[in-house]
């Protein structure tokens, strides 16, 4: 069992908790499963940024936003795909963790809480994206995997700021922040609740 | 009122009809709101290649068409925002036409026909986008909307071939092509009950 870990040196500082020690095992311990699951999170990534498109297509300035991220999770999807059919495996479905569906379930349903609330998920799933992989960055044994996670690190940190700022741009300064506090406690708390099956959001 | 216009010299044989004139006319006298409803058509082209992808997470090999595939309906989507812009209008929500909605309905419930008809569906849809495309492509009189529609073109075309593909890489050619007519009928169908607001697919 693996004891010793390189952590990053810095941290995003609305993200209220590192991941667990027991999450790191679990995942290097089962480095394909969470390759495969990583695949699915770009992809659901890029379904969201799109399904925001949708949801207020007239918003200024979101689509022109929103649709270059969408195509960056979906590059790297393919990149993921690549890599794992050059390790000799392929895309399958997996179980997913109660982390996305407990965090949607936090989304108020009023607008303009209901989009307040979806651009600051959005980004807590991409900064916990992006914390995780650093951990994997740092930590895989398997060289391929490690260039690839330190590959997708800049364009997260990139995606969680733009999920930020546009909640900034449309909403106070102080009632994004608190609001983005209410929720990492709750992002917190789910993830506490620790899934059982190795995946990036267990 | 128009009444001399270009068609393409080549048509898309599995396209039961062509475009009418009234569609035309329609078309090429309200060039924004075209352009503005030819952008959601776009973005809703890639929504659908992801929700493929997210319906059939472990069929060999369709990740890496789809994908690709959403991404450049993306780029496009993009494209056609910064015209807009460059134009002096932006994104807005426009009325869809029934098209989509009726054709959806032809979609069989049961695996794996409901594979076959979402495949053949996508691929008509853009090959009357095609059709349509070209007919701007020929006909707009802003020079600007002629070449935004002749660069959009060709892949335009690939897209429904790789639909196409998709499909007979599954599918017996002889059931392919059998739904495809069954299909393509119902779609020249919907058509023929012009809808009275200028949309892509009125």
């Amino acid at each position: 069992m693996l004891i010793d870990f390189k952590r990053p040196t810095s941290h995003i500082k609305y993200l209220s908790s590192l991941s667990s020690v027991k999450w790191i095992q679990l995942a290097l311990s089962h480095p394909i499963d969470i390759l495969i699951d990583h695949a699915h999170c770009e992809r659901k990534a890029a379904g969201v940024a799109i399904q925001l498109m949708f949801r207020y297509p007239s918003e200024p300035g979101l689509a022109e936003v929103l649709s270059p991220i969408a195509r960056e999770e979906l590059e790297h999807f393919e990149k993921i795909l690549y890599l794992l059919r050059d390790l000799g495996y392929s895309l399958k479905a997996l179980k997913p963790p109660p982390y996305g569906g407990e965090l949607a379930k936090c989304i108020r349903k009023d607008e303009p809480n209901r989009m307040l609330d979806s651009f600051l998920i959005a980004g807590l799933i991409e900064a916990r994206s992006h914390e995780r992989l650093s951990l994997l960055a740092l930590n895989s044994e398997h060289k391929s995997l490690k260039l690839l996670y330190e590959s997708l690190l800049e364009s997260e940190a990139r995606h969680f700021g733009i999920y930020w700022k546009l909640a900034q741009n449309k909403f106070s300064k102080e009632e994004t922040y608190q609001r983005l506090e209410e929720l990492s406690k709750v992002e917190t708390k789910i993830l506490s609740q620790t899934f059982s099956l190795p995946r990036v959001h267990s």
